[in-house]
């Protein structure tokens, strides 16, 4: 199979991408426009020849096309994922999530391939009103321009499987933690507490509830749906049956570290605006695929931060990014 | 109050032009690129002092921040309403409806205002598995590109006013009828029998179901909404208890014209690819509001005919139109 992969440079691109070059019949098509992805995770693939990396922007609509010529798969995990500084400039969730799906879309029906799979959030059930949340939960109402823009693409997909006859494959994620994780709360913690081991400022109040997957886990689970289900539609909750407070992760990470900071809260059960304090999904639909996480949200908090340790150069790296 | 009526030119936006500008402390500001709305319905408006009307795009953001300067509160009917032939243009819904439902909340925030009522539509609960569909019925799968469109534009609002603070009137509207409507079933089915008396094409098996509403209950139901809710967002269906099938509205149609053309099926319950069979919305949540419609849909549904009747130019100004 040729695999196209947007984001491929990305977290959980580049590991999608690690998993499938093994196999040597399957030919991977790595597109990313390196604005948050990284060089340094496509390493190994560089050198395979199943594996071309092309470096270009899903905003460049006849360059996505060119490039996706021949793929028969496409995973889009290409995204703004800065989704706490949402407010400081909606429209890039707009063009980045909302046009940058419609872009994949249209560059596949040019090319004739119709099967894609998407990493949506489980941040489109807003302030879930069912916990833990069912992928049919009550239709929700949108907190934060991330989580709408990835809905709008969930719904982009569904239709174009309606009309297009595309085969559509829809995963609502937790957090996702792991090897090559570089952003969100760990390794903000991480980063902070390596400047100050003394002191640790802490959005919310702490007790913000969330649930976490193990990359590895994550992927597995992609594929379980892929091989396993049959819908013109496929949508998946993906995450574990635990959770655990903000508190918890700054524990294990302490431990881990040795350390044991003064915590300060900023207060209030919101990190910040469009937070959802408890994110935590019914995951029985992909279970029932067989399906289940062998890393507990500890283990991935612990791995995560070992990964860091070892890969300083990401914080030389996303220097610039900061509060972006 | 100073309004502003994006698609103030176009069936509803004119029809609720009118009803604000009745009241003279009223400030109205009509806009409108004219692309499906007409200047024939502003004709009373445009001698009216308390009425601006302005010829603009929504794409155009510059033109569109400044017309919208001192205005207090949006009613943002603009949309692409070519549900049926979305397909042929996919483009279309993602400009005209999402991107264009952005740059008015850009407009809003760049000039201070904070209130919107959209118009949305009860094709975001897909083929609902809860009939009649309340407003908290299961996350829905999208079956149109109209459809996601709107509902991309619901999120947006949403988070606008999660994160900005503005207050959102979203409506979940089910087809509205009555003068000035110029599009659909109603208006197809008069021009054909105009055509051919004796022969009427059908799409599908006539036997979908629909719920329709009367333009003017459609108003009052607007304002009891934003006259008596105090959430943040708001949403509410706008339909009728009663509901008809396209079998219905022909007979009522063909009565009325003193007409019995034989009828042709296309077959299938579908009208087309992304027509929901069946929309019929439990409007409840309105009703607790003290709103009811006063206008049956065989009523509705004469009073358009009679419109149209009345108003043949409307042909003439649509021809460029046919399929497009």
């Amino acid at each position: 199979m040729n695999y196209f992969i947007t984001g491929g440079a990305g977290f959980i691109g580049s590991s999608m991408a690690d998993a499938l070059a093994k196999d040597l019949t399957n030919k991977i098509t790595v597109y990313d426009n390196f604005s948050t992805g990284f060089e340094e995770f496509l390493l190994k693939l560089k050198s395979l020849e199943n594996v071309e990396i092309i470096r270009g922007d899903l905003l460049d609509e006849s360059k996505l096309s060119d490039a996706m010529a021949r793929s028969d798969f496409v995973f889009h995990f290409a995204a703004n994922a800065d989704v706490r500084f949402g407010l400081k400039h909606p429209r890039k969730d707009l063009e980045q999530n909302t046009i940058a799906t419609f872009n994949v879309l249209e560059a596949m029906r040019k090319n004739g391939i119709d099967k894609i799979a998407f990493s949506s959030t489980g941040s489109v059930y807003g302030e879930a009103t069912k916990i833990p949340t069912p992928e049919d939960s009550p239709f929700p109402i949108q907190t934060s321009l991330y989580a709408s823009s990835k809905l709008a693409g969930e719904a982009m997909i569904s239709s174009y499987c309606e009309g297009y006859g595309f085969t559509g494959y829809i995963f609502r994620f937790v957090s996702i933690l792991g090897e090559r994780y570089t952003h969100g709360h760990v390794f903000d913690f991480y980063k902070k507490l390596m400047q100050d081991p003394n002191e640790l400022y802490v959005l919310g109040n702490g007790k913000q509830r969330k649930s976490y997957l193990y990359v590895q886990d994550c992927l597995r689970a992609i594929f379980a749906v892929i091989q396993n289900t049959k819908e013109k539609v496929n949508i998946y909750n993906l995450g574990t049956d635990e959770y655990c407070e903000v508190n918890d992760s700054i524990k294990w990470i302490c431990e881990y570290l040795n350390l044991s900071p003064k915590l300060i809260y900023s207060g209030g059960e919101h990190g910040w605006i469009g937070d959802n304090p408890f994110i935590f999904l019914d995951c029985s639909k992909v279970k029932s695929l067989g399906w289940h996480s062998n890393t507990s949200i500890k283990d991935a908090v612990i791995k995560t931060v070992k990964y860091i340790e070892q890969n300083k150069w990401i914080y030389t790296a996303r220097k610039g990014e900061a509060n972006a």
